[in-house]
């Protein structure tokens, strides 16, 4: 395991901690803490300095693996406070701009900051997320959760009114909305993206859809488009090949547009 | 529009040229040359040096936008040498892995380079992906699309045999694999893995995910799920909102799986 | 063969001539006709006193298969004057009513005449169904399809403005209704429809649904409910089992909705 | 309510008791029965000579609705002894065949009874649906079930292992086939089935599906077909309109094929 020397769990490193499909903790790796679950405890101290993919034992015997955590961990595990995007529908949306390391980038509202260390992610080291939310509660928390995965450097957060007050930035790269009323912040979003960038926003509802691509095309946004993504899982199992049978089966319809410029014809 | 002054399209910058929803062509702004379409020809001189969210006119009068690529249009508009993977179905795969600026990344096959451009600029500046297909021809129609979108130098190509001769690298943070025969891969796969991470892989038969998840137990893979991801687009008109009427049912069965290390044991 | 004697194609038996999946024709036996296909000419005359399940020749010596038309055959293949409803959710809606032999029902509107030959079949032989449309020729290629097919003695046709003029039959069992404005017609299916009884309604867009039920809702209409049905077909072959990559994404959301009585509160 | 009179509750009528979307009871209207639920008891005697269609009252003084069953509420509220068909598939399946009144039909296995009842009811008055199952207390089961829905004239129950011994008719118009192991069957449903008529299956399970398949070609079954049915609800609020956020996401894949016959050559 000499290949595994980069590998190493260190104090602090996150990892996932996998028994079974309906037992896995995300967890920090600090010396000495336990986790307790319903087939025995788990001590950290015996992952750290262990590679990953090692096999843990529990108090009471059981094996567990320690797993790096893909990018949808870290999204599905955070502390929420709020519904949050869903990796199927934020993957799509990620394409849908040209979001990449050194990208500024705008996101309203904070929530429990799933979205804000993915994009963090995506953007560090040199880039910025500038996360945006009416409710300072909301980011204390998703502050706490940035910190926990570490990626806490490359966001500003901001508590703001934002369809009163507008965003502070202008040339951002891209604007991510996750409002009850992305109509309201268009106007704003217009004024803080690039020309010729990407706004993306998601609603549960067809009415709300239909009024933010009102306000798009009021704003001189184009090549508006909607998707709506269905995730199956597909089961494979020894008695045989088949879909889930019961599942999620809606979240939210997502929007896309890029700004135009107005002002150039005169040139 | 001071602050378009960062986002100005420069000599060889790539741009969206969008005429509706029929005519768009993604091209590299070179002074003198001109795109032909049924709607007049488009002169890239009179774009360059203008901000991204320009509307130009063909000679025929007709308007076009300047548009900002996104990362899916950078995919889809690839000179195709083979089938690719669809944005839908890479933003899922991409955040169930740990990829992120500075990975290193090993893809098989390279096809047209789709996706390598996109794990490229997801990796860059530090990281790198190691792209591998058995074509040489496949390689060098890759290598000209990545000149194209500028992320060539994130990128090692190999022409090689996987499934006889295996992976280069050791200690890389993800396998995708795009190749019919999966199962032949996963051993070389695993031996190039860190322990804990992610390979991800996709083909559109049952029978293939079958074998390949096979092969992925048999070589003590883990936390080894199948997803489907249906994309519907929904049209929103004056006349009303519903789904488009035909459209793309079936592209291919998603499968990631996490590597767990056999000889801690005896530590 | 003897447990084939009641099953000889006669003389005017509608017969499902089968080439392979994309020539498959639906004809009336009739002794003399010839139908012409770039696979050769078929001869009625062959067929007639054979078995359905019989294999015939073309006289460029090529197979066809004598099948027995299913209910959806009847429907698909109809003269078509407008775009019909389709099998899956015709399917859905009739046992989301009552109807069964015997059933006296409503249809607006009579459209091509695939809804009107499957309800007729449906109550035969002692049933009826009043089929209304706004346009004689539509009525008129819907009698000759019915014909066709041999239930247009379970159907009355009505050319009438349903909005204004309302139906002339009451205490019908269920009320199938296919127009652009279905909630023009709520009022009118209400007077027509027994208490406790079954409306259905089917419309492409979301307003149209949304207007439906408002209507439905403000006639003292209860039990609302509102389906997409969505169908994928499944190919298996010898390369493998996959959904078909290509296909119908949409067709109309479907509404039911059942009559309460308002007037026995005083009883 | 003149026009109603043809339209009252009679003793032992089945009626559909609505309280709410969560409180829906399927009862025989029996003078003196009483209904139990936690929004007050429903006495069955104030409802019989009433319309359908009319509004009772528990004896806390909550409303509830007298609505006719719908054949899907005949089949979702049987007394359940296993898994039983949904009606989206049925609706589907029963268009693929030509069944309809008068059919003489096989079905195989009796289960629940839910598309014994659906297909007795299709059949009728004359028609007749034979109705195989291995295990004596689910025809047991049925019939009672049957008898409650008023349908049990039409149906003739054999307790038999079918792959051992087929069916006892000849000259079907239809099979309908929903057992684990369908490929055992189907030359049976061969000998028993009409000359280019209907045989339809279904299966949760891809391998089924392929075996099934594999099973009808080796019989001369042509014109296969597999298909899946999504169902879809679509919640219609004030606050808005979405799907339905979680609900059933598989139940089984549709198999069709007709039958061809053989020894015709030599005439």
């Amino acid at each position: 395991m000499d290949n595994e020397a980069n590998n190493l769990i260190k104090e602090k490193d996150l990892v996932m901690l996998y028994l079974d499909e309906r037992r896995q903790f995300l967890v920090q790796a600090i010396s000495g803490l336990r986790v307790s679950t319903d087939h025995g405890d788990l001590n950290l101290s015996q992952i750290i300095g262990q590679p990953f993919g090692f096999i843990g034992k529990t108090h009471l015997g059981r094996d567990f693996f320690c797993l790096k955590p893909s990018t949808a961990d870290l999204m599905m595990k955070v502390k929420r406070t709020t519904t949050i995007v869903y990796p199927k529908d934020l993957g799509y949306l990620l394409l849908e701009t040209s979001v990449g390391p050194g990208s500024r980038v705008i996101e309203l509202g904070t929530g429990s900051g799933a979205l804000t260390m993915v994009l963090a992610k995506l953007v560090s080291p040199t880039g910025t997320v500038y996360s945006y939310d009416r409710r300072d509660d909301f980011i204390e928390n998703a502050k706490r959760n940035l910190i926990h995965v570490g990626y806490a450097n490359n966001v500003e957060f901001t508590c703001a009114d934002v369809a009163r007050e507008g965003f502070s930035q202008t040339g951002v790269d891209a604007v991510f909305i996750d409002v009850p009323e992305p109509w309201d912040i268009v106007p704003k979003a217009y004024e803080a993206l690039k020309g010729g960038h990407h706004l993306v926003s998601w609603s549960p509802n067809v009415e709300q859809v239909k009024r933010t691509i009102d306000a798009l095309e009021a704003q001189n946004f184009k090549c508006i488009r909607t998707k709506e993504i269905i995730e199956r899982e597909i089961l494979v199992r020894l008695q045989g090949v088949r879909p889930r049978e019961r599942g999620i089966t809606h979240t939210a319809y997502l929007t896309r547009a890029q700004k135009i410029l107005v002002a150039q014809q005169q040139e």
